[in-house]
């Protein structure tokens, strides 16, 4: 089959799959999900097998390390994904809740009820644990579910998705519910991202130029997840110590994440009593710091930071220092140089905290607490598709809520309209 | 200035404006709403004299009367302008609210806080009064707007953006607030579908072509405003005075607009006792029907209709009617056909309104209501700058809420990340 009459075939029994996903019961879709934990370890064999085929071809290809320990399943990982279902399984099923219900002097009842959004297509990169991740969230939230995985991890994938849909379709879930595209061609997503009839939804879920080829090619909305330039602003009248201990915990506690941080403005008036100790303490956990030049007559020997520093997502042990001379400037500092993810401020003053609550424009703004929380299990959200950077629709963590949407419901007697207009 | 500097440069202080609208105060913004609410009056002879330029022009051009209709400023339409400003400057303001707040039990507060998209442009055809009523709403939701009208219009719509420009930075708003696109060239258009980086949102409102052209070209999010092809449900069960009451309302109190009906499915077993009286009582109003094979066996010299007029939307005095075997039936040929705006069932049976509400996939779903209530006025929202047919961000009716965003927001004392993940 060409790949436009592929993907178009598998948009449209995707379609009329949601269209039954939509109204399902909620046990019906708890069960799949716990049907497929279950086949998951079951068919541990088959899975090391199609595993085995991705990794020789890793190896052939002269992958990275890193990138060939993203790819490898083993007995541990497989248990890990099959307890994720499980817990996506017990989370609050998010379609149908009704809210936001008033009565108008008509008398009509008009209110809001939560609905799947319809097809979501997911296209990803290496890890093969997102496989199901992502279609456990979307079935759970009532969506039908198009993978499109990364080439190197293809077997893999179709192993993974092949077991989960037999076991949700023997549980009564609708054919076609999760579909994985069974091509590597690159034509492919190309003709699935014009299928604006069919797909509702895509979700790229990697690098920037995976999302950003999206993003130019696609005809459906897209939700981007860019990455995590996180900022710490320490105002003049913080807590010293605290900001100590959240500077060094969101630096080093997982310094390869989106939501570590990568920048910190130091108030002029904290400088000379502030970053010795701020250094010191961050050489101990063996962080290389580079900083601007008001900082360096403070402490000379650190590494000069350029404008550079300020835009890049490090995701390693680097931090960039900066100093401003008012909250006023750290906000617009950041809106100007950060990537609109997590920002935090450490301060005592509730004005300053309520000031930099409104005016910095990030999907995430905290007051004393480390930037490593901005995570939708930490928010109370039971699990998490990504992180929306987007402003539409969903921002920062997206959890099930975040796949659905909402229609109007009007509730009536018999009421019809009058007057002119 | 070639178009993409021009356009650039727009969005650029657009950004920079909606920094400040971010976090103006609130009667700051509704002072400048009303004080565009009195300059427009005051300005009357020159927006008489700008309209009157572009009337010529599309005299000469040969434009359609209604056309001319729509493009035509007089005392009473600039009224109405400044009446529909006061309004908005009465509405609740959306920004800063914040919802959804819980304690971690790590005592982290979580929550949201309404915020203002950003950037918004509108692009449009014809009417002016579009021009004051999107900067209105943008502007009180703390957006930037850049607007981009028809170029029937230019001269009216520059001299309505010049108007309240210079009556809103008086009262206090920031330069380039409220900015026009100066130039009628088409290619000014497809440069500033690029600029994702400093606009955030694109509403065109318009015509088919206009919103598939924005969609196509467009990398920054669009929200689309498609058709109406509505439709109302007569069950078995429906008290059927009332069923007669609003299709009559539904199609003939303004049939022109997008939440009229455009096809009736009536349940088979009420055939024989309603269709005669629904064709009589439509006739009477002026409405032409067509209808399927099975129902012109109860009344014979209806027009036959062909698949064609299930996709239709009519805009004028002609209904389909089609007759299914079921509720099920009924959801089904609606999804299918439909255009996921607005659709009614008439019934008295519960559980199949309820079906209804849920199965059906529109942004609006009615019961023993006439569709014609489809309207964010009708809902109660004070406005509406449109009826969204996306899923996306907004479904349905478009307020002030739908013209602004979240962010996370969390209040901590210090709390630092631990554990291994």
């Amino acid at each position: 089959m060409i790949p436009d009459d592929l993907v178009r075939s598998i948009a449209q029994d995707a379609r009329r799959a949601s269209r039954r996903l939509a109204t399902i019961e909620p046990h019906i879709k708890d069960a799949a999900l716990r049907a497929m934990a279950d086949a998951l370890p079951a068919h541990q064999p088959d899975l090391l097998e199609a595993n085995r085929r991705d990794l020789e071809a890793a190896q052939a290809a002269g992958l990275s390390r890193a990138m060939i320990d993203r790819l490898t399943l083993n007995e541990k990982r497989i248990r890990e994904m099959a307890e994720s279902l499980r817990r996506v399984a017990t989370l609050d099923d998010p379609v149908g809740e009704i809210w936001d219900v008033h009565v108008r002097p008509n008398g009509l009842t008009v209110g809001r009820m939560r609905v799947p959004i319809g097809v979501i297509a997911i296209i990803y990169e290496s890890r093969p644990n997102v496989t199901s991740d992502a279609a456990s969230l979307c079935v759970k939230s009532g969506n039908a579910v198009i993978l499109r995985g990364g080439k190197e991890a293809i077997h893999s994938n179709s192993k993974i998705a092949e077991i989960m849909s037999a076991a949700g379709r023997q549980a009564g879930l609708p054919e076609n519910a999760i579909q994985l595209v069974p091509t590597t061609d690159r034509a492919a997503v190309s003709a699935m991202l014009k299928l604006a009839d069919w797909i509702d939804l895509v979700i790229p879920r990697g690098g920037r130029s995976l999302i950003e080829t999206v993003v130019r090619e696609s005809t459906i909305p897209v939700i981007k997840h860019y990455d995590g330039n996180c900022y710490i602003y320490v105002d003049e009248r913080a807590n010293l110590d605290m900001a100590l201990a959240i500077i060094v915990n969101a630096k080093t506690q997982r310094p390869g994440v989106c939501n570590a941080v990568e920048t910190v403005l130091l108030h002029n008036c904290i400088l000379e009593q502030f970053l010795p100790r701020l250094v010191e303490a961050l050489r101990t956990k063996g962080v290389e710091i580079r900083a601007s030049e008001r900082c360096r007559k403070v402490v000379p020997d650190l590494v000069p930071a350029t404008e550079e520093d300020w835009r890049t997502e490090y995701l390693d042990l680097i931090l960039a220092i900066h100093s401003v001379g008012s909250p006023e400037e750290a906000i617009e500092f950041i809106n100007t140089y950060g990537s609109h993810h997590t920002d935090a401020i450490v301060t005592e003053d509730y004005a300053r905290a309520m000031a930099f609550l409104r005016g910095v424009d990030s999907s995430c703004v905290f007051v004393n607490a480390s930037t490593r929380f901005s995570d939708g299990g930490e928010f109370g959200m039971g699990c998490e598709i990504g992180i929306s950077t987007d402003k539409l629709h969903a921002r920062g963590p997206m959890g099930l809520r975040e796949l659905t949407t909402s229609k109007f419901i009007v509730l009536g007697s018999g009421q019809v309209r009058t007057g002119a207009s």
